[in-house]
């Protein structure tokens, strides 16, 4: 019989994507180049040029058999092993290849990552703001996803409400560093503190807690910015990572999770990974996009137009009076609303043709998210939309 | 915790692979040349040069938001209007691109299938031989795979076995034809008497029963045999796609579910593969692929080379007086082996550098199947081999 549980899903609307649509809906009424659309987390910079090379001379020269044959079901030796060094070179740190699984993007690489510590009933905790999709991400595997309010100052970790929510059934820690929705990165302070928590909870509660990091915006960072590499705060750390922000291609669908080895099963939770595979219907990201972000994976596209874009909407909203905690990378800010209801804000905002998304569905009510990954040039004459915007309103 | 479902996994041993490792260990010791390897379903003909040519094209001339950008969670729908059109045209069907899903191959496509149709605890039916994975397929879903003995004599279905073990606990079918590992494929007779008894099922349980149809061979089909269009023959089907082996391209992870519109639901379900894609990581297929198969979904690689084996080893087998049912497609046939332990028999023919792999996890003990997608010279060379292989044990 047709699944209860999915068919029930279908009456549940996206706001993003509901806001993403009536953007899409006024540009055929008065020109897309009108419509201020900060509705979705889209990348809008071209792809390295070095990376379609790499397409192009793999489908021409390459091995067909490799480019276009099964890969093995934990990805291409030969490309867990340049990840693997490459992460070593940037941050550090001690993988070897049988450390790393390949995976369709960070969403591929997160379904691994829950079934690999979790199991149903149990908790994972995450930090409010929050990724909406984290709830069906973890609710669909049968363990339940819980919201640790925000730490409204600083977008930082409220330790207070963590330490009272971080039960013994509690297995796994879910964190997203930089962040969607705020822009903001764990401190190396916070990550310290964070740690020690979770080994000093593991001692009291005799069980491991995994700590898994989503870190697609990992490259993303802005001047004066540092963002520290989670695992090598905490030895039980899965890295989830994506290729699609840092080199511009989400529709690759192509990322990894990193096992910290100084977690002592490593490479056993690597190839646990490949038995889940088998029951989520998974089976290895394309072996052609494998073999070319090996080719790629120290370069990023040109992701500077994001912190230009950054800097002119912090300026101008802050000058308008909007309390912002300035973003240290991503594409995306949550400033504060200027009245508590976000969602009658943003539609407020739309009559202004400004696409501004309500805090609630990140767990924020009282905040809103700009995705800030547009054309400078549209982000310029957005400001005047702003302006307009907060004189008629507020 | 590590999850200890998917730990306990990792002790359990493919024989598959144990075959295929000491195949590469042998070539290591003899060449490869000199190892007749027969145990793995890895397309060994080249990707039609129209497909790397509309990769490249794509690349270079493509709108990059489309080629590199996220897909719609459906799939692109350009591509799902195309595949539909192509399936009209070719089998005499009523698809509309929304009743088209786009997945990361066959394996994708299951998994979505079987959410879609099934709760945890139901039982789904399918039919020996069978490929082994379906077990992990079907059971990390948490339904029930439960496995209809043979008909030996033709490798068509085994009705009386059938309709025994078909119960109210079982909410739907899963059908591999043609078949891996027989290569028969079923006959418009055996499908209509399916189709049949699948309707009065209904009406006797008062519920639905989904047929899943899992059909990644159906381009590969052979001289004086049809391969009818399961879909035809029962309106609550879900015809589970992959270009894998008609485009000769398993690594690049490309498929379909495309459901019946004669089901009435075909829209909504296609639309809740959506939801279930939120659970299990799958967020589309590549873009790329997508757009590249929607170029190339009438063609097919030249697949001529499987049924050039097919007769050589047909002819010396049947004459070397193995029992075989002969191949109506596939690159798969599956002889009665000449003792009744067909793992022992396996290794005997490993003596003679013949990997062939006993049928026991195909759900058949006493027969072996013999994977001919490699070179022909190589077929040929094989058949003093067995020639010798049976003179020397039989």
């Amino acid at each position: 019989m047709i699944s209860e549980q999915y068919k029930a899903m279908l009456s549940g609307k996206s706001v993003i994507r509901e806001l993403s649509e009536y953007a899409t809906a006024r540009g055929k009424e008065i020109g897309y180049e009108n419509v201020f659309d900060y509705s979705l987390g889209n990348p809008s910079v071209a792809v390295p040029k070095a990376y379609n090379d790499a397409l192009i001379d793999l489908i021409q020269h390459g091995d067909p058999m490799l480019v276009h044959g099964y890969s093995p079901s934990l990805g291409i030796p030969s490309v867990r092993e340049v990840i693997a060094q490459s992460l070593n070179r940037r941050f550090g740190m001690d993988y070897k290849g049988e450390d790393i699984f390949m995976t369709s993007g960070a969403a591929g690489a997160l379904a691994h990552a829950f079934r690999l510590v979790t199991a149903p009933g149990d908790e994972i905790l995450t930090f409010a703001p929050f990724f909406p999709e984290y709830n069906p991400y973890v609710n669909l595997t049968g363990a339940k996803l819980r919201v640790v309010p925000a730490s409204f100052a600083d977008f930082q970790i409220n330790f207070d409400a963590f330490e009272e929510m971080l039960t013994g059934n509690v297995h796994a820690v879910l964190i997203n560093t930089p962040n969607n929705p705020s822009g903001i990165a764990y401190t190396a302070e916070t990550l310290a503190k964070l740690a020690d928590i979770l080994l000093a909870k593991e001692r009291e509660f005799g069980h491991e807690i995994w700590l898994i990091s989503d870190e697609p915006y990992r490259e993303i960072v802005f001047a004066g910015s540092s963002i520290p590499y989670v695992s090598r705060f905490y030895p039980r750390t899965l890295s989830c990572y994506s290729f699609s922000k840092s080199l511009s291609l989400p529709g690759d669908r192509i990322g990894y999770v990193a096992v910290n080895p100084a977690s002592g099963v490593s490479k056993m939770l690597a190839t646990m990974c490949g038995q889940i595979s088998r029951g989520i219907g998974h089976n290895c990201p394309t072996a052609l996009m494998q073999l070319a972000v090996a080719r790629c994976c120290d370069l990023t596209a040109d992701l500077s137009v994001y912190e230009t874009n950054m800097n002119l909407l912090y300026d101008e909203l802050t000058a308008l009076g909007f309390d912002i905690v300035r973003p240290g990378g991503t594409f995306y800010m949550f400033p504060k609303a200027p009245e508590d209801d976000a969602v009658a804000f943003s539609k407020k905002a739309m009559k202004h043709d400004l696409i501004l998304v309500p805090g609630d569905s990140f767990g924020a009510p009282g905040y809103f998210r700009i995705a800030y990954c547009v054309d400078t040039e549209k982000v310029e004459r957005s400001l005047e939309a702003f302006r307009r915007f907060v004189r008629a309103e507020y």
